[in-house]
């Protein structure tokens, strides 16, 4: 179990049955709160219960007490029975195509019931049934990346009418980490509230390193199937073709990735756009696209192949998250010509996708000053028939190297408020280095914050309860309710503790005498 | 010196003097950045040389190899000659009658060489001129937080027209830490980019600390000097009275404090407006003068005696920053009645401030969702008549204690974007304990990413040359130049350091066959 300490004592794994379905079993973070004590005028403790307040919770069964971890077994495969039965009633293989076919399938109903973390219990009131969620999909606007062959994942969903999802990247490269340290990362990514991860691993060992990833993730997996292909071809760019190009997809889409970053919006008129820019280009695989369609002085496989890629990743339902390899890599080549043409490609490419029923959306930047946020938006929204988007950040300024996973998350929190429905993180090491575990924990928590900022502010249903009931517990020094109830709790503990605090009324920022919280209880009771 | 290690190699101290007074001469930071080095077909070196780039410092002599530090000595008095020159010339004390009777002060030539950073040099037109400042201070849209009494401060400027500025909090509770470590923080601030320290002490030997804290202060200190009134009276809210505030805002104003936070918009009628809140008052002056109003069933002392107050500072060119009193604790409580209140009654005592050539700031929140950001700046503007809006973030949600830090740059970016001037720094231990030095220098570079993303997005003059400077370096693996031009010098230099790098063209993030910016040159290889 993941979370065998003191400062998760107060939390317990829950589970949330189907309607529909009744062998969907939703799991929560269900967090037990202490009461609330007030006294009389006698001095008498008067005691208020607090409703429990449940958290949506990526870690799978990692938390779950009566499931023993068994990395090389890997975990239990929950959808299997869903997938086989769609197969036996002969149904549609993709969500998209269900959902089309009027299909509410049972991971439908499971991510309905996700999204709707503590408004059963409360009595809220919210769009977001089943159906809500089978119509998102039938229109493109919602995505749930689940490859027939992941059967171990659990249900999630990305779309703008949705909570905002956070994805981690994990992955080695040639110069450093091995297979055990990138699952680790994985299962700590689903721990601390990563919702998808990518593997973005280019060195040896690409196919088994996944393997081991996929068997034991509880979220969706991605990957960028060129960064295996290029491998395939000893790293030479002009060697690329769609033939390896092929054969990767169809090796990974049988291993059970969830989604792909193809960056097929890429045409050879629009490689040289990219030249006047202070940084050229900075995605992997569009240099990798850009540079093959130089060398051959043609359209690239990607794009000349996309109905293909369609057709194969629909027999598997691995959804396609259309790359922006022209994205920018610094704020002053934000919002060009370059990036901008592609988002039009990619516009184009989706409409395809839909045609096939394979489930899309798209990447976006990246760098962006905060005044050029909004049309970045606004324009997806426009030119990509309102897909879902999923942005790196975007960083709001170059200054802060070993610093951006901030700098990311303040660009991130405004474009997932105007409509972003995921964000990948960035970590402290962006532009540096290879991330650690403590640095990816701490670019999930700044991401986790900037995702649940933005439910804030669009309203997600319920989103505030969790910010109350933790503002509660501050005001009423119940410390430890309040660190249950935070998104790190180790820390926030720690935090407490390494001060020497106890749990009176007070702590060592103000002091007793100078504690507004305390003034403030005083001053209630003078009223009375 | 502080910045006596490797990794502030390529960093000099610069000054540029002014033109009106040839004795103002204005400190920088200099980044000598190495050339450009590409290779022609025969693959001979070419260099083509990177311009330096200045950088706004807040470090004063601290950083000037020339001088030497005796923190007992204290800083030289580098404004007393113009403060004694304006007495013998009959002018007036305050920056705001200067501006007024169309004085230009050495101290607003100061602010307007500071703000134009690498205008100059790189011929860049800006619209701040020392007739533009003093134009900005008449109309009350600026502040230079300047005590007669604190020569040794370095001008700055606080106003929306100009860069976003940022506070950074010290002092002692009684609880915990000692006059030193004080000290000690508020040089450590000012070496990280602290615009201006408030001294919140509350313990034994405020003077004392102050005293120290003052003499060593290269940017304007401020306070809250009913803190310090309620030491005086053994911590009895009661007690409190003018007369002994009046003793200690004069006590203060001697020591040469530039600026304090007066909670003087709260009014006996609007208290009870707070009752039905989730967190109550959260700021502790505003805690204190509402048990004061009604335990005495009186209107504060603060609001009867403003004009009294006014005319005390008025005679040291002290700054009121009108102080927050009922702002929100929580994301619930944001833009309540209790907040909007206290913002029209302050607004009225702006005016009455300017009435009386005092200088005068407004603070804000604190806890605010992302989408009632605007409402707050919009509504400042209007009800405080455009005097500069100090905020305290704000934090956008309430569920990360120990990442606070994070939470309210988030909520700072955009509220300095919409034109707030001033940022009040917030660290990662914010609810749970009092920083240490790590955790003041992870809150002022979460602030200084804020207040730059900010001036990035308001289009101050010259803001994206740095940026620009280090995606260059970036892109052409000019990896030291790159780190010298960051926020955090050490923090860089260190993960690049700890990941084995050496000076290639590739790092361990992608490894050397994927690095997109190598690809990229390649690429402009291809094309030649």
């Amino acid at each position: 179990m993941i979370n065998d300490n003191k400062a998760y004592a107060q939390r317990e794994k829950a589970y949330m049955q189907g309607k529909l379905y009744p062998d969907v079993r939703v799991g929560m973070i269900k967090v037990n709160l202490t009461p609330t004590v007030t006294r009389d005028e006698h001095g008498i403790p008067h005691m208020e219960p607090n409703e429990p307040v449940y958290i949506y919770d990526t870690s799978g069964p990692y938390t779950d007490p009566d499931y023993k971890v068994d990395l090389k077994k890997g975990l239990p495969a929950m959808r299997q029975q869903w997938i086989d039965n769609r197969k036996k009633a002969g149904q549609p293989v993709t969500q998209i195509a269900c959902a089309k076919a009027g299909i509410i399938t049972p991971e439908m109903e499971y991510v309905a019931i996700r999204e709707n973390m503590n408004c059963e219990s409360l009595g809220i009131k919210s769009h977001i049934t089943p159906d809500y969620v089978r119509e998102e999909i039938a229109r493109g606007r919602a995505v749930i990346p689940a490859n027939i062959n992941h059967p171990e994942s659990e249900p999630m969903i990305i779309g703008r009418n949705f909570a905002v999802k956070i994805n981690t990247n994990i992955g080695n490269s040639a110069t450093t980490s091995s297979i055990d340290e990138e699952v680790e990362k994985s299962v700590w990514s689903c721990k601390w509230g990563g919702d998808t991860v990518m593997d973005l691993s280019t060195g040896n060992n690409i196919h088994e390193t996944r393997e081991w990833i996929l068997r034991n993730s509880p979220v969706p997996v991605g990957t960028v199937p060129i960064y295996q292909a290029l491998e395939k071809v000893n790293g030479k760019v002009e060697d690329l073709s769609w033939e390896v190009y092929r054969d990767t997809l169809i090796e990974q889409c049988e291993q059970g990735v969830d989604y792909f970053t193809i960056h097929a919006g890429i045409r050879r008129h629009n490689v040289h756009l990219a030249d006047s820019r202070l940084c050229g280009i900075v995605s992997r695989g569009g240099s990798i696209m850009s540079k093959w369609c130089l060398i051959h002085d043609k359209e690239s496989f990607l794009y000349e192949h996309f109905d293909d890629i369609c057709d194969i990743v629909a027999r598997y339902d691995v959804a396609l998250s259309l790359g922006d390899g022209l994205r920018p890599g610094c704020t002053a080549d934000a919002n060009d010509a370059a990036q901008f043409a592609e988002l039009d490609t990619m516009g184009e490419l989706v409409l395809r996708a839909w045609d096939k029923n394979v489930q899309a959306f798209i990447e976006g930047p990246g760098h962006v000053p905060m005044h050029k946020i909004r049309e970045n938006m606004e324009r997806q929204l426009d030119k990509c028939h309102e897909a879902p988007f999923y942005t790196l950040g975007p960083i709001v300024t170059d200054i802060a190297p070993g610093y951006d996973h901030i700098t990311s998350a303040i660009g991130g929190a405004q474009i997932a408020w105007l409509g972003t429905a995921m964000l990948c993180y960035v970590t402290p090491k962006e532009h540096l280095a290879l991330p650690n575990k403590e640095d990816v924990r701490a670019g999930i928590i700044a991401y986790k914050i900037a995702a649940h900022a933005a439910d804030l502010a669009k309203g997600h249903p319920g989103a505030t309860i969790r910010d109350n009931a933790l503002s509660k517990a501050r005001f009423e020094f119940r410390w430890r309710d309040q660190f249950h109830l935070s998104l790190d709790p180790e820390r926030a503990l720690q935090y407490f503790e390494e001060a020497g605090h106890t749990d009176g009324e007070y702590c060592t920022m103000c002091g007793p005498d100078f504690c507004a919280a305390k003034l403030t209880h005083d001053l209630r009771r003078i009223k009375k």
